[in-house]
């Protein structure tokens, strides 16, 4: 990429575990640098930081308020990109590490949890134009309201990366992590999955959305936004790794087929048996969950299983509010009279997503075939212009995903999954 | 204390080592909120953690820029006061620790030996305003010019703790420590040490400045420039402690008699043996060690002891200089021709610290007469209106100790020392 003229790379906890690690990533940053590029890092906290620091906090304080953790939880960060520092201006290149404050990060106040308001990267740019090489603590930021020190939840070092790339108008974005890139399915399930070159913001979105776990949905929704291209690659290994850019509509309609198959444990699901089948009663059912803050994900009523005349409303939710849901439901059962509700966490999702799936009829109809082949019940069906997602029992969940990837020859033998207009 | 409004308390690293003490603390901290004090405290880095964070950064590099060494070191100070905020909590008072930099310590970006230049903490008074217990990491600030994060060195917790007292007009600043105050003598050396209940700045300046350990002279001066009366008091006992405060022009002539014997082992002695005595060739020999950046303390100079017609000079400097300024003198030989340079670094020094010196003729004789009654050879004098310094062998050292504090009476089981005046 010797071309490129400013690159924002991101390197996970496990990459700058220790001393030795730290050294090794910041030659791999000297390197990019020495090849002709600007360049910006952010690095999460060192291996076990974050764990150690939040059981320091549990022994003082089993609820400790959420401001002093993000005061205690951000510290994790500027010690991984100060020493990251360190051993770059060991190397012989100039290095500034800034926190997310100083980087111009400036986020809600919901601590925890902010959301990215604006990038401000006044700081960063100045030090890019003295021939610094950037660090930025990632992960963090400061409220635009309370000034206050904020950290952006699961997936904020990405989250973090992507926006300043945006802000700084970056050539990419490049995600290292401890695998090398997108797979049409998690090689632990599948043994041929083939790794994709490329893959478009779209088709990364319905990935992640149904459990591929490289990137996190938020990243990508904001990658895809600001059109900022991402480079997933692996710490461990300078392959090309997986690129996430464009839109499908890039993709030549001949060409575009199927991208992979996703798979997702963390759902339960939920079904209230036997309501009257009268106007609003499924509505009723729906506020009380989202009453909860329950983000639910697929959802199923029909003619209920169980009692004539009744309908049964079905949906799926994390495993972790389950009990939660159940609960709320339950206060409804003398207003609107259903038999009762049922939790069941036993359940696995599977999807197959692909562009070319609007433009190749009878996808569904293999996809189902070829489950019930395999002698494999499916729950529930979920749809989307790109995405065919089905609810199966746990069990039935790994070789769910192989049929799948099977029956669509998506496997590194085969050549079914074809990226000519992409290519890199 | 009920009737102070507002109080500033520091703790150690070791007061905060772990999460018991960090509980500990914090319920001393809510017991002196619930007295009806507005309190604000500064608390140093978890024990060992400074110690683990230099170790990382010497793995990743031997040679670590200071920006990013006080980019790293910062973040022991922000964990422990997070904590500390998080246990308050947990006792039912709200709480909320601030950055030096939100704080408005503002310091020179000399990094890591950074003085501090102005203290701005509006958001510390709001906080205090709302009723919270406010939680300042010590140790460090933000650069006037720069706007990085700056460290203030050795004793920097305890300079800002009296610098925020100062800022917010605080009654008094409390100085946790592992002893319960300061004492005639250093108590591992003279078993009846007496406790002192009060001191005045000028008389904690010559203690600090020779050998006692407790205050930092940078400390001691800062509050007696802002006249912030200073606590010093044990984190595991609740007794009263010695209090720092007012000049001795207050304590009655006829009551302030001396305060105590401090000794440091810190030092060496260098001579300059043989030096012609000509105008200036003392000048030259000094000059020399000040360009080397190298802080002299007792000066003497006189009839040389080995050639006739010719004078030594002979002062001391901090033990781990004496190499150096050996090395720089050696360049001075040929211009001015002295016989040699002699480095002795078995030595100590033992001081007599006291308001009532002035008015109490004798005390140098009795000082040198006790001395030379225990066989103890007094190598080196230098006095101050308030103070006698002799440097003897190191191994005549704690003997001096004694012979002095029992001299002057200055044990636990006499009533030599009286502050009538300012007893508390």
């Amino acid at each position: 990429m010797h071309d490129v003229a400013l690159v924002v790379q991101k390197y996970g906890g496990s990459s700058v575990s220790d001393a030795e690690r730290i050294r090794r990533v910041a030659e791999r940053i000297v390197e990019t640098k020495r090849a002709g590029n600007d360049v910006v890092v952010v690095a999460s906290a060192m291996g076990d930081t974050t764990d150690e620091l939040l059981d320091l906090a549990e022994q003082v304080n089993p609820n400790p308020p959420d401001r002093e953790m993000d005061m205690l939880l951000t510290s994790g960060e500027r010690i991984s990109n100060a020493l990251l520092a360190m051993a770059i201006e060991g190397l012989g290149e100039n290095a500034q590490s800034f926190t997310g404050s100083q980087a111009g990060v400036i986020t809600t106040s919901s601590h925890g949890k902010a959301k990215i308001i604006d990038v401000t990267p006044g700081r960063v740019r100045s030090a890019l134009d003295e021939g610094k090489i950037v660090l930025v603590a990632g992960f963090q930021g400061v409220s635009q309201d309370t000034k206050d020190v904020t950290t952006l939840g699961r997936g904020g070092s990405d989250t973090t990366a992507v926006a300043l790339a945006a802000a700084l108008e970056a050539d990419v974005c490049e995600i290292y992590t401890d695998v090398d890139g997108i797979y049409t399915a998690d090689p632990r399930i599948v043994s041929n999955a083939k790794h994709l070159d490329h893959i478009s913001f779209e088709e990364m979105l319905e990935m992640a959305a149904c459990g591929a776990k490289v990137l996190m949905l938020r990243c990508v929704e904001y990658a895809r936004r600001y059109n900022v291209p991402v480079h997933v690659r692996s710490s461990y290994s300078t392959k090309p790794g997986t690129v996430v850019s464009g839109s499908m509509e890039d993709i030549p309609v001949e060409e575009a087929i199927l991208t992979g198959v996703a798979h997702d444990r963390s759902e339960a699901q939920v079904t209230v048996v036997g309501i009257e089948d009268k106007p609003g009663y499924a509505a009723k059912v729906f506020r009380a969950v989202a009453d909860a803050e329950i983000n639910i994900d697929m959802v199923l009523q029909g003619v209920s299983a169980v009692e004539t005349g009744k309908t049964d409303i079905t949906f799926t939710l994390p495993k972790e509010l389950g009990e939660v849901a159940v609960a709320e439901l339950g206060k409804l059962k003398s207003e609107i009279g259903f038999r009762e509700v049922v939790l069941d966490d036993n359940i696995g999702k599977v999807s197959l997503v692909g562009a070319g799936m609007k433009s190749h009829p009878g996808v569904t109809a293999t996809f189902c075939e070829s489950l019930s082949d395999a002698g494999i019940n499916i729950e529930l069906i979920s749809t989307s212009e790109i995405r065919i997602s089905v609810l199966v029992r746990e069990s039935d969940l790994d070789p769910a995903v192989r049929v799948l990837h099977e029956a669509f020859g998506l496997g590194a033998d085969e050549d079914a999954v074809v990226y000519g207009g992409t290519g890199r």
